[in-house]
């Protein structure tokens, strides 16, 4: 069974905005099991909507229509699939009761325009829409199915999850079950080098590596008649993974961050753990903050971008900040003495670096960070080089402190060192 | 003239990257003055690819192809393009010393796969690729035009800017300006109502809203011979959008952010700022430290998510916090105090509220944020109710800590009270 993806809208051919609803439904027709062999993105003009429309009813088994469900003259999708596949509009009063109460809940009345999305393509299946005036509908025709949803994110995920799923779920003869193994600290080549064998396999399952800022995950995708049977085919090669790769490994649950992941490990330890950032201002704090819970463990925070906030709450000396600059291993170190001296935390991260654009020398580039950290005062300093701009080496220099934080943690405990490559 | 644009890959099918190359590219077109109808993602097939490209060549002037140059079996792009359009492929031994190059570089030798990447269609103008191994080409056949570019957006991006920007702009006959007038504190309803009989006009050039967090984007797009004339059209509608809006328009450089307006008002103003935040942990630090040259106006900053770091930092009192609970007008206020008795920064502002997902209770729900600020102790402490999960809670309250932080200073100075519209 295929599937072929169509998203209606000016504004995505302009580029205004990223195509978020492309990523979500192609992930879902992933693990449905459904074979997406084409999307397309299409303005709001009738003909070569039409066109589209029917160069993908003629080679798939079921067309999907993201956007072009609104009130306004530009809003087609509905009106074209219909006449493409010769089907009349009939009006549907409970769209247009539910159009009206979403207008009342504001006080407002209903304008004349939105009567336009109460008409239904005959005898189809209409999805109500919780979250907007345009109601979806499924369409079915000599053994084909379209499917046309609204445009916006915030209605077109609830409408799919609520409506859509279950029904192409009743229609698919197998699942795709996907399982992601999560490391940080080794680099992608290396992980390539090491599962050679795993991902040039392609059978089923079939194992593909990803690469995040710090991070790499391997995913490994089971086709089969249940998820249970899926399970049964991921199985052995979690565990292969977990002996190939060990302590990289900071998850083997698709739903756990690394934030989550170094949390975790903090609450395990009955850790308190504190951070003082300078380049990265609140940021790894912030990543931290990411996972509910966290303030069983977290502490004060401090963010000292200025040296003048470093020699006042952290008291490095002028001539220490004069010496080594601010962006040096010495002043790293001495953030972390600093903030362990009027914080008790037992785990504490420093990080201090030069994002750019301006202020980088020969000696000391832009993308020059250091990385610090301190287990019950056992005090580990990083230098990195970071690449790209600003915001990117930022990001880097969080996700690479969360990373030091949690070698830093396992060594700590474990007295043996860890070998991470970087 | 017109283009359309294919994106090669299969993991763009599974949804396991977003297509962001699909809204550079879409973007660099319009204002190129370029018109696109289509945009396709196909996967890694040489028959679906083939059918696709042929399909586009037949109907545009330009087509773009972006992924599928890599060195393995499933890199099909410039093969199958090459077939389509009956031109050999040819060695390039300028291609294949870059290639090995940028291996000697990394000291390792150029493996045999990545000679299939030295290949390039007889004829072509090559594209050589400063950042990986696969070069671009651009063909020119019977009036038309086909562009290849590699998939990685690090490699794709420098190399439209380098190579293909120009060539495209010496072809195309016009251009395409947009510019963006940026406002805070009023709804996009309200924008939207005011400027009606601008955004209905329809014509040249047009206008157009966009509403972000906590922002909303006045979008005037005009299309001219040159950039000159294009300047000429809108200059008069953001003359009349500022006449209209005032304040609320905190900037109309497309390239300033709402951070940045921020930090040139404290910077104009001689005022230094710390923040305190709970729930938004170091986001509302970290986004004024997006703003190269901060420094001189951001003191010391705390993150104080805990009743215990808030007691403790702040010295708020045990009984006010259990009284009022740390979600409070009252708690909010005295966080400012706290700040302010120990920073004495001019502006202070901070953060408390509900993130959830836990934690949330009839009178007091998930999404309940109060925001402070404190201008020379003149105070001022802003209830919101924020939807969405944990993430976008705290995106929007670190968003509206930006707007209060604005309007609070341009109040303190103007010594009128603006009119802010939530």
């Amino acid at each position: 069974m295929t599937a072929e993806l169509i998203f209606v809208g000016t504004e995505l051919l302009l580029g205004n905005i990223l195509n978020t609803n492309a990523k979500y439904l192609s992930e879902q027709f992933a693990s449905l099991g459904i074979d997406c062999y084409y999307q397309t993105v299409v303005g709001d003009n009738a003909g070569r909507l039409k066109e589209t429309f029917l160069n993908a009813w003629n080679r798939s088994d079921i067309v999907i229509l993201s956007g072009g469900l609104g009130p306004t003259e530009d809003d087609l999708t509905k009106e074209t699939v219909s006449e493409a596949l010769d089907i009349p509009l009939v009006f549907d009063s409970e769209a247009m009761n539910r159009i009206r109460e979403l207008f009342a809940k504001r006080s407002e009345e209903a304008p004349a325009s939105n009567e336009k999305q109460a008409y239904v393509p005959k005898g189809c299946k209409v999805l109500y829409n919780e979250n907007g005036t345009a109601p979806g509908v499924i369409i079915e025709k000599n053994d084909k199915i379209a499917i046309l949803l609204p445009g916006p994110e915030r209605e077109l995920v609830p409408m799919f999850e609520e409506s859509v799923k279950g029904y192409l779920k009743d229609i698919s003869d197998s699942v795709i079950v996907s399982r992601c193994v999560k490391m940080c600290g080794i680099s992608e080549s290396i992980v390539g080098e090491k599962i050679k064998d795993l991902t040039q396999n392609g059978g089923n399952p079939t194992v593909a590596t990803y690469a995040g800022c710090g991070e790499v995950h391997i995913r490994i995708t089971a086709k089969a008649a249940t998820e249970k049977d899926a399970g049964k085919l991921i199985k052995p090669i979690v565990r292969e993974l977990k002996n190939r790769f060990g302590a990289y490994i900071y998850t083997t649950d698709n739903d756990v961050t690394l934030e989550k992941a170094v949390v975790d490990l903090l609450l395990a330890n009955h850790l308190t753990v504190s951070t003082v950032e300078s380049c990265t201002g609140g940021l790894v704090a912030g990543r931290l903050i990411n996972v509910p819970g966290v303030s069983e463990v977290l502490k004060l925070c401090y963010v000292t971008y200025s040296n003048k906030a470093k020699r006042k709450l952290l008291g490095i000396k002028k001539g220490v900040l004069e010496k080594h600059t601010a962006v040096s291993r010495e002043v790293c170190e001495e953030m972390l003495k600093g903030a362990m001296l009027i914080n008790k935390a037992d785990v504490v991260v420093s990080v201090t670096g030069l994002a750019g654009p301006d202020g980088g020398t020969e000696e000391k580039p832009v993308g020059l960070v250091y990385l610090g950290c301190s287990v019950k005062g056992k005090i580990t300093v990083e230098k990195h080089y970071f690449s790209g701009n600003r915001a990117k080496i930022r990001e880097s220099a969080v996700a690479y402190s969360l990373i030091l934080l949690r070698r830093c943690i396992l060594e700590y405990f474990s007295e043996v060192e860890l070998n991470f490559i970087p």
